[in-house]
Order: C-alpha cells, then sequence, then structure tokens
C-alpha cells in the first residue's frame, strides 16, 4: 500500500493548482527567451543525504505541462540516497522543462524530506516492535502526499481524517459524561468497521478506557515509566500508542516501553526539505 | 500591503478544501459523543516564542464550519508572543469548535514558523539597508499565504510566480545566445511593467547584465568578496540580489556587502511549525 | 450522529447541482407568466404512509433559490407521518417557490423513501438484537444523503467507502493467497483505526476468519442454519453480519439466528419515492 | 438520438465524482491485499430479466481508473436479457476491476432498471400510436442518465428542464390572471422555438387552452372517459398528454382514449435496480 | 422575463472568474497606496448616448470584493441615457471601489453596448409587427448575459443553444435525406415541447418544409422579393425569420416583407461597448 | 512569446465552458438527423480582409469534441488572409463538426477581428519607434486570449491584470497624499521585479512622477502638443505612454509626438469580428 492513497485525477488536480499558482498567465521570462524549438536534457541531482519520496508527482508535473517532455526515475521511490545522485533524468523540449522545474523540485523535496525524517525515526526504533505513525498535523491540501512520504519513509499512517477512525478525546469525554459514555455513544452509532481509541493521561485513564471497551488507548504525554506500566495493565488487550513531544532524542526510550504505536507530529509539520536541484542542458 | 494579496474567495477555497480533506464525509468522534447543544469557550495558546500570522485564517475556518462560532484575535498580526500568551479567543456550540481545531491550528502554526523564522532574519540584519526576500520554493498550494508571512515577519516578497517578474537563468542566457540577446527578447515582448533581472555568477556576468540593460542582477552564490566587488562595479545602476546557501550564520556578512535584496529559500521551504495549541472548556 | 455527515458546501453543492440541471438558463414558465412581486405561501402535503428524511435540504433549495423564502418543517426528521400530513410550510416570493418545488420535492421524496423502507425492516426485527444496516449499493452521488436517510429511519451505516473499513472478498483473498494472508497483509499497512472484516461463504471460511484475527465476518448468502451455526462457532469473538438476498419475508428468520447486523443493499439500490407534493396558494 | 446526450466531459464529471465519493483517498482493501501485478478477467452477468443501459457507463468507470483495463460490451444498449446473460467482458490489472466494481454496477442497475420498467409499460401499450413520456421526477444529479435510459427502454422524453419548453400549471395561471393571459404572456416572451404546453383539469380548461393557442394540453389527473371526450374536442389541433397517477394496471385505458403522451414519473422517482453482478478471475 | 436567466451562483460564478482574471494574487498599486481606512464615493457616469444593461452585475461585482460597498442604481435597466447621465451612485471602503471598478465597467459597457445597438434596430422597424431576435454569434462564455442585453434593448430571443430548439440547416437535410427525412427524423426523437425550424434558400425549400410540417423556417440570405412571395405562400402556417447580412441599411426593407422575426448576428458578434467611466471622491 | 500565455488547461476549461454554454443536454438537430457514421470534411472561409488569430483554438473545441476530427490550419496565425482564403480544413464524424461549428467560429471571429484591428493600428504608426499596446478594457474571461489577439496583431501588452503592474492614477494619489508618497509607498512593499507607472494630466504631473522616481508616466488625455513636450522633458528618463481617445484618426499625430506607447482601450472593448464561416461536404 505504499501507493499515494491517491486518485490520478486528485493527483493532477493538486500539479495543476500548484502549476497554475506559479505560471498564472506565463512564464515570461522562458517565452520571451527560449526559442520554441530548443530542446534540452538534465537530471535531478540530489545535493544532500535523505530518503526519496515523490517522483512520480514530478512526472505528473511535466506531463501535465507537455506531453513531449520525457522522465525517467532512476531510483526507487523510498530509495536512500546520498550527494550527487542521480534521481531522475528528463530530456524534451526546454520550455515546458524550464517552467516546471520549480514545481516539480517543491513536491519532491518537501516529501523526500519527509521521508527522510521519518526513515532517520524509524531506524533509531528498529529493534523495538513499534510503529512510527503520522498525525493530523499535516500542510493544508497535502495530506494524503505527506501521509505517502512517512509510508515511504516506513513509517506507519494514524487514520486519515476525521471520518475514518474515532479518536475520543478530554473535550469529548467530558461533553460526554465520562469515558465509559464516551465509547458506548461512539459504538452505538460509527460503522462497526471502524475502531475506537481514546486518548488518557493516567492510569486510572488507562484502566476506564479499557473497561469501556476502547480498541485503542492513546497515552498523552505519559512519562515512560508510567506508558511502561500501561503496557503491562492493558497486558494488549488494546493497541497502545504514545503521543507528545516525542523526539529523535527521546524516542527510542518511549519505544522501550512497550507501546505499540508512537506518533509524531513533526514527521508532518516540521519539514526540513531534502536539497535537490535539476541541472539541464540545451541540445 | 500586509493583507494577505488573496481574495476572501481564494482564501475560502484554500480553508474549505483543508477541511474536506480533513473531515471528509463526517466528524465521527464529535458527532457521535458531544450533543448538538453544547457549547464551549476556549483560546488558541502559545507554547513557544515566535511571530503570529495567520489568525485571520483561523478565523475563516471556523466561520466556515459554523458562522455561530466567534473568533477573537487577541493579538495583531506579526505580533511577537511568548511561552504563555493567548493569540485567540473562541467560543460557540462544541461540535463546529472540536472539527475545525486541528485545520486552524495547521494553518496558524505553519505561517507563524515563517514568519518567526523570517523575523529572526530581518532582525539579524536590521543594521543595514538591506531587504530579506522570499523565493519561489514554497509550498505547493500555499504560496500566496507564505508570501504574506513572510511580510508579516518583516520580510519583501521576491516576484509570486513566473507571470508577473523576469528572471534570466543560466539556461535562458544560453537559449537566447547570451545575456545581451537574453534581455533584448524580453524587453522586447514583456510588458513595459515588469522588470528584467538576471542570474549571474562572476563579474563578468554583472558587467554583462549591466551593459545589456538589467533591472536587477541576482548574484549567485558569490563569495561575499566578490558581491561587494560587485556592488561597487554597479554603483546603483542595478538592484543586487545576493541568493544561495544563505543563512542566519551568514546573512550579516552577505548584507555588510551592501547588496540591496538577500533572498533566503528556507524562510518557506524548511518551516518549523510555531508551538500552539487550543485550549477548550465546555460551558 | 443522525446529522448528515455532510458539510454545509457539500450539500448546498449537491443542491446546486441539482438545480442546475433543472433550471439551466432559466425557468422559462415562472418568469413569463408570474410576476416578480407575486408572493405565495403553500405547504408540503403527504399523500402516502411512511417515515420523512430530508426536509434539511428543501431548506437548502429554497434558500440557495432566494434567501426571501421562508421553509418552516412542520415535523421532525423521522417522523412517522401518514396521508394528509403537513410536513412543512413555505412562503415567499412566488418565482422561487416555483422555480425549486421539484427539486426540492425529487430529493424529500426520494430520502424518505428509502427512510420509510428502512423503518419497516427494522419494525419486523425489533425483537432481536440485531443492527439492519445498509451497503456500498447507492445512487451515484448521493451516498452521504442515502445513508443519513438510512440513519433517520433507524438502520445503521456500514462503512462509507473503500476507505474507511477493509471488507476482504474471495477476489481478494485468492489474490493475498489465502484469508490468513489477506489480514495479514491489511493488519500490516491500514491505520490502525480500521477494523478488518472478511468474506466467507461457510463455516470452514468463518474458522478461518476467526483463526486470522478479524474483526468481523460477513456472511455471505448463508443459509439460516449456518448462519446460527456460525454464531454459535465465533461466539462474540467478532462482530458477524448477514448478507445476501435479504427481503422483508425471510429478515426475521436471519435476525432470529443470532448474527448482530443484517445489511440490505435493497434499502438503497431499489427506492420507491414516497408521495409528497407541494400545494402553493398566492397570496 | 439514442445517444445519452451528455458530453463526453460531462459523463467523465459524474463517473469521477461516483467514484470520488466511493474510493475517497483509497480503496484500502484492494491496496493492502492485491498485488500490483495481479491481472484478472471477467464478466458482467446478468440475474434477473430486463433491458441493458449504462454500459457505456461501466466503461468510462475502468477508463478513468485505468486506462489499462479492457471492457467490452458483449449485448448491445437496449438489449433484452434474461438471468444467466453475460452483458459484458472485463479484463486488465486486477487492482481497478475491483476497486471501481462497485461504482460500475451502481450505475448499470440502476440505469437498466429505469429501461427495464420503461420497456414493460411500452410493450403494453404496443398496439396504440401513443408514446410513454418520463417527467422532471428523477434523481438528483442524474437526469441526462436517467432520461437517456427512458429512451433505451423504448420511452420518449419530456422537456429537459424548466428551461427548454413551458409547461403551464394552476399556479402560473393563476399568477398571470386566467390561461389565455399566461399564454399570451409566455408567446411574448419566449423562444419562438419552444412550445408551449398548458395544464388543465376539466374540459372547460382543455377549451380554454386550445382556444389561447397552446400547442400542447396535459390532461391532469383525468378519467378515461373525459380524456377521450378531450380527444374528440381537440381533434388534432394540439399535442395531448395525459398524466397523474399512471401505472402498469391502467396505463392500456389511458393510452386506447387516443391521447398522443403518456407521462410517468415512476419510470424515474421509484426505480427497481435490474440485478446484476460482476465475476471476476485472477489470471 | 427581462430577468438575466441565469442563476444568482452562475452570475456570481461569472463575475468572481472576471475578478480573478484582473485582480489575480491582488491589486498592488490600490493596496500599496490607499490605506484601509479610506472610504470613498462615486458615480457612474455616462458619457456617450444608449441603452443601459448590465447594473445588476456591477452590484454583484462590488458585493463579492466587499459587502461593505453599497451600489444604487440611479437608473432603471433599459433606461435610454444621454452624456452626462449618472447611471448609479457607490459608497464604501476605497480599496475595494478601486479593485472592482474595471471589472464592473467592463460588464456594464459591454452589455449597455449591445442593448444600445438592439434599441436601434428596434426602433428602425417599429412600425412592421416584426421581431429582432439574436443568434448563437455570442461571446464565449457570456452568452447568458448577451441575450439578456439583447431583450433589454427591446430585442428578442432565438434558442438559447443547440438543446432547446430545432434548427435543420443545409448539412442535416443533406445527412437525413431531405428536408421531409430531417423533420420527421427530428419529430420522432425531439421532446414534444420543442419546435422545428428548417433552413432554406429558395421558395421550393419554403414550400417543402411546409410540406414536411416545420413549425418555422428560416429564409436565408433571400432577396426581400423572395422574402415577401414566401410570406405569401406560407400565409401563417409557420413562422418565418429572415436572416443573413441584415444591417440598419437594409432591415427595414426586410420588416416590410412581412416575415415575422428578423435575426442578426452582429447584435452580439460586432459590440461597441458604451462609454461609462467611474468617477470616485475619496471621503 | 505569441504563445497565448494561456496553459492547455485553461484553454481548454474555457473552450469547455464555451461547448457547455452552447450544447447543454445536447445538440438535437444534430442527433436526431445525422447518423452518426456519417462523415464530413470541409473549410473554414474567410469572407473579408484581416488577421487570422485563433486557429490553436478552434483546433481544441474540435479535440475536446471528438479526438476523430482533424483539424488542420492552412495559414499561419497571424496571417493577413483575404476573402475566399481558406483558412483552415476539417474533417472527421459529421457530428462533431456541426455541434462545434458555432463555438469555433465565435472563438475564431473575434480573436482575429482583434488582431485586424490592432494590425490596422500597427501599420498607420510603422514610421515611428512607438509600441501599440492594449488595456484592461477586455471582454470579462477573454483576457488572455484578447491579449494573445492584439501581440498576433503586432500590438504589445500592457500589464495583464492588476497583479504584475503598478500605475498609479489619480484617486491612488489622492489617497496616498501626492505623487511622491504614492509612489515611495508601492515602492517600499512591491516586489523588486515590477515596475512603477504613475498616470499624470499635465507637465506639473510628469516633472513631479520623474521626481519621486516613477518607472513610467502614463499622459492621460494630453493634447499633443503637451506630449511632445512631456518627451522633451522626460528626455528618456521614464518609459511614456499615451492614453485616452485614441483611434485610427489621431493616432499618427500621437505616435509623432514621440511617446514610446500608445495604449488603446477600443482595440478589445469594441471588436468587430472577422467574417469567417465554415462551409461543409458530406463525404
Amino acid at each position: 500500500m505504499n501507493g499515494p492513497l491517491l486518485s490520478t485525477w486528485a493527483l493532477d488536480e493538486l500539479v495543476r493548482r500548484a502549476l497554475e499558482e506559479d505560471i498564472g498567465p506565463g512564464d515570461l521570462t522562458t517565452m520571451a527567451t527560449v526559442p520554441e524549438a530548443t530542446r534540452a536534457t538534465g537530471v535531478f541531482l540530489c545535493k544532500d543525504e535523505g530518503v526519496v519520496a515523490g517522483l512520480f508527482v514530478c512526472a505528473r508535473v511535466f506531463a501535465l505541462l507537455d506531453p513531449a517532455v520525457r522522465f525517467a526515475a532512476r531510483v526507487a521511490e523510498g530509495a536512500s540516497v546520498k550527494r550527487g545522485d542521480v534521481l531522475a533524468e528528463v530530456s524534451g523540449p526546454a520550455r515546458p522543462l524550464l517552467t516546471g522545474e520549480r514545481v516539480a523540485l517543491n513536491f519532491l523535496r518537501h516529501l523526500s524530506g519527509i521521508a527522510t525524517r521519518t526513515a532517520r525515526m524509524v531506524a533509531l526504533v528498529k529493534d523495538y516492535p513499534v510503529r512510527i505513525v503520522d498525525t493530523r498535523k499535516t500542510t493544508p491540501g497535502l495530506r494524503a502526499l505527506e501521509k505517502y512520504a512517512v509510508r515511504i519513509g516506513g513509517g506507519y499512517n494514524h487514520r486519515f481524517g476525521l471520518y475514518d477512525g474515532v479518536l475520543i478525546k478530554d473535550n469529548h469525554i467530558r461533553a460526554a459524561g465520562g469515558i465509559r459514555a464516551a465509547v458506548r455513544a461512539a459504538r452505538a452509532v460509527v460503522p462497526h468497521t471502524v475502531k475506537i481509541e481514546v486518548e488518557v493521561e493516567d492510569l486510572a485513564g488507562v484502566e476506564e478506557a479499557l473497561a469501556a471497551g476502547a480498541d485503542a488507548i492513546l497515552l498523552d504525554n505519559m512519562p515512560p515509566a508510567m506508558m511502561r506500566e500501561a503496557v503491562r495493565l492493558v497486558a494488549g488487550r488494546a493497541v497502545l500508542e504514545a503521543s507528545g513531544g516525542i523526539t529523535e532524542a527521546n524516542v527510542v526510550e518511549v519505544a522501550a516501553t512497550g507501546v505499540d504505536l508512537v506518533s509524531v507530529g513533526a514527521l508532518t509539520h516540521s519539514v526540513k526539505a531534502l536539497d535537490v536541484s535539476m541541472e539541464l542542458w540545451e541540445e
């Protein structure tokens, strides 16, 4: 399931909007200076170390601009790359290559940045039976692609949105009149295909969620020792997710508690783009 | 011109897409656990130090979900805030408050992250008559908002896209047959309202661009000493922009060369979200 | 959660499309014969027995055509009504009332038809702890509203689409290499918030699904005796859904087997509209 | 004119919306369990007796999901089919076949249901020079396809919407100040390419409409004897349409009165889907 | 039926597209030079003689930009105006007034240009019982508004498009195998609410069309004498439309032949904008 | 830069909207009278003298209707043509040829009308080093195509909209507190890639604009003698644009003053379509 979970036309719609945003009524410079007949060939060159995600988006950028452009990935999605590696080759009419360059790079660098950070987290906890999962703290409009990049980096996805999972937080609990009432209310109406997760802050909460029949429990900002106790207490009867302030510095300690999932908002909310450029030669 | 340069409906379209992405066919948890009549009140609480941008986007998030929600900013756009500051207050029906929380925060944290980093750069060079400007290395779909956040942080905008400025780079120069030919070709066809900027890598390029009548010259990855020489050579006859690999570590040295503009891609391509949360109390 | 699980703008988009489909460039008859100043008042009159669903859609139809129209429901969503009952009152400018009449009725009659049929099914099995659930056999474009009408009729929703639940059918099983492999493959990649259901045709399948750790099992076209045996065999360790050819004639027998859910495609794929008309008087 | 009266892109838009509604961010089950390389072949199998309509829509469903799928109709649009008949063959990558199955069937079964019911009505009156026509009582969003299915079943279309025909009803008549005034008002402003029809409830109305120069007269809920008298009275000077409560039980009696058209709302407002399934074998 | 035959949202969509086309990411000049608090008041001033159409479109332009702008028409749609007349008054925040000025004027001047030319044609033939009608030679995207402007000028509309009328031209006749076959084919399938018009070039064609039962006959580029003969020959049994090369110079001669309709493409394909400007005073 | 400055999909969107506007739910006449198998071939025939613009739009009209249609331009964009010239040849299925004819011609005739008028203006001033430029007085929705047609006719484009150039007019000046303040305000915030133009009405204004550092000055409705004086005064330090009431009658006199640009609103606001028809023969 490493496909982007995004239909072709949803992807094309995203790409088209990005192109319209950049090109507007036209690429003045290219149209003025590059003859229509000029052809070019080039490469996407990596200038840093990381994990690649989003080459297929670049392919759509150029395909939508001009079907005559040929874009060929030279590494697979998810490949670990280093400075100097060629990620893809392009060739064709020079105009669409120049016009599409920035949009293609903006997608590729952003998604690869996410995959890179995720892979680093995953590597840190590779000795534990734990999943690194993302959150809903994504860039507006790019969630499907960003969650794809997390998978490419070896991470897992939490629910996609508010519609495909139930996560009962403190406000829901208060509004429903307690954990038990909230879980019962949810169970009573959501499709039977959806699991119910409850967010708790202490062991009393864990016990209450368990008693209420929660399928999963989110341990919010718990100290590792308390998490370990929660793991012991639950003993496999619910999925346990650690969440809140988890960084590369403390993720191993959290993983060692025995939780099933560690969710990390920064995978998608604070992205450092992977440094990639396009080098082009006219033919 | 600190308005977002984005019409109301373009903004609403962005917000609606973000909401649809998150809510899809419905917020299962909230609808199941929170009675329709429950009302709540709360605050947007800052948990780090930074510059605020995007409160008006949060206002639209809730307005589109339910006009009955009241959202009141407590600080101005561009305010410098610290941990513990209240950025805004919200009140109204609990359901839309809970359903819109994440989307509102995703916008606010991202844009404030950009404003914060920009402000830090601007502060560093405050003693020089130089502008910190952004680039086209923005997140696909969010350019107008991101460029707004740069302005809020005290930075300036470079062109918005390929359509409102001419920036002649190496490939354009080769395709046109030299700087002089490229500038002439551009001058011949673009509207007289648009300036022509040429990217060069050495002093010979600077001289050639100047001779060709360029309105602005981008000094690409030049060492500071060469930039200083370029400033001397141009002597005010063209706008000079320093670009390439400029960070907080070297921006002062670059500013000290006397260039007019310093463009920094990382303002928008590698954003660290400002930490803000929404705290809610049911009434 | 009886709200339509459909955002205001998604609903308005549906209504607008329906109005555009009917009105196109204009309601020739009304514009030619009804003076702009004419006002009218009227009722939505029920001419058959059933359960009402969709009055809020009618309200949007008129609100979008002309905010000056007043539409007031006279019965609640889900009310059981009979011939002669007034479902709603309308008043305002005569033109939008006449122009919107058909679209409003098309929605109301269709959704009420679904709620009515669902309520009849639900009534039949009211003595059993079983849920009547819908399927994905809905009218293209109207799924959210149709699933809402099922809930209004007392039924429950199955997953909304292919994205918020896993239902492993025979083709998936063969492609994955068996039930066990299919469940494992799904568990390995779908968010932990989503349950896994397996469709089986005999008791061997039930046992295999159970062993594979399925959260739910769909009993496809099983004879009631075999279903009863499946219930005994599973003993609460998974949710059991009966499906295939279930009608008002045999639903009680199926419910009596002890399954948890009975899914009925005809709730939405073969709808008989509830007979409602709009009676209008000019003022 | 049996084409669907719907441009390719309007059809594709409908299909795309139906696919998005069902697939959302992705078909979890198929992506998790079916390898990308798996290929399959299968048939659309009829499990009841009826008239086929909408195979070309199924073709678009698969074409939009994946151009590599081959869809070949095995019977013509409008063919009378029976249980066991193969309606179409499909082959290609297994994933899009499984993902698109339900949407394709939802269209095909619904449209074939309409064609089937229409054909039964048409067969009943085959000895009379009368047309069975549809109404505007269609499913919101599907009018063009539903009216196409009526034609495929041997029926005829009434106007497509409020914009391409004038049908003056009681409210219009009252607002305009009588039939004569209403017809004159309409004649004065509508394009000369559009006919004017008047709805009447008794013979006085028929005479008045005729005197006013109506091109067509709708006999609303008239008893057959009165219709016969209307036919005699009009003597070919206007088209006569019988409407209101016409079913398979009374349509022959109505047709025998000599009216030109019989309009039947239930053709489209109360559809029983034709039972068709897709049987698939992996290769 | 002088309403624009265009729903509110279709109109708003048109206006929004025009505004986006002009404003793009923002009105640089206004945002840079006009303080947000500046208020202004002004008038739409007519600088030529003509007939006004489209003031309600101007109202929407400003309403969409900023609901705080007040726009009040000072003359009615269709009013005959002269140099110096005030057509409307505006007041409110200066920014949206300046930003929307050009788009509002572009609509108003274009539509008034059409109404003005139409009114001149209508005045020329005022002594004959003939209608001046438009054609499908309209500006892409603006047909509904342009046909509205024709009505405002005292003209009448021909069919709105290919969907609401049948006009059988030479190619259709040849393809169908003659006029009789073409009319029969059309009659057999189009809704009974639509009239059938046949285009002919000589009197033999007129007779053939009449014999075939055409409801209307278009006399294509006939000399006036032949038209007069056609009028005599048809004697009221079909509507007669004169078409082809009709200008202000020959329209009276054509009208005098006794035809019912004179269609003039130039009403909409060659428009001279009415000269109107907006004069604004800051408060 | 003679490309239309309009992406393929923006063009296709325009064309699709024009087709939908004309065809709506279907071309009744063609579908009823022309058999699906009929093929035809034909030409676009010029019936007047002018300059051709927009043949590529016609190509898209037919391509979108039916990829089986072959459209081949027989003259280049910008060619000077005369009565009797064949502009393009078409062949393929007769139905899409007939259905698309009017929309294709509406685009071609309108754009060629603009190119023709522009070319006439350009020819008049061919002995002066002056550019004929367009304005923002364009038809709503068609600006990109109309500005393209101006270029095809030998003219130049002014800014595309409010977003890619600064033009400070009297209201802006008053709001900012004088020309100097307005220019400074603009310079302070707009991207450095955008030039600043100031509109003035007398020589004092010219001097003030020059002193304020304006890049360009628009001479609004100045008498030629004053323009000449302005040219002398400015002496190349700013671009000078003459504007206001310039027609074929006075353009030479204006050009002779030495201004750099002459802007003419009537190029796009008062278009006389070039007379072109499509002649078709069935095969």
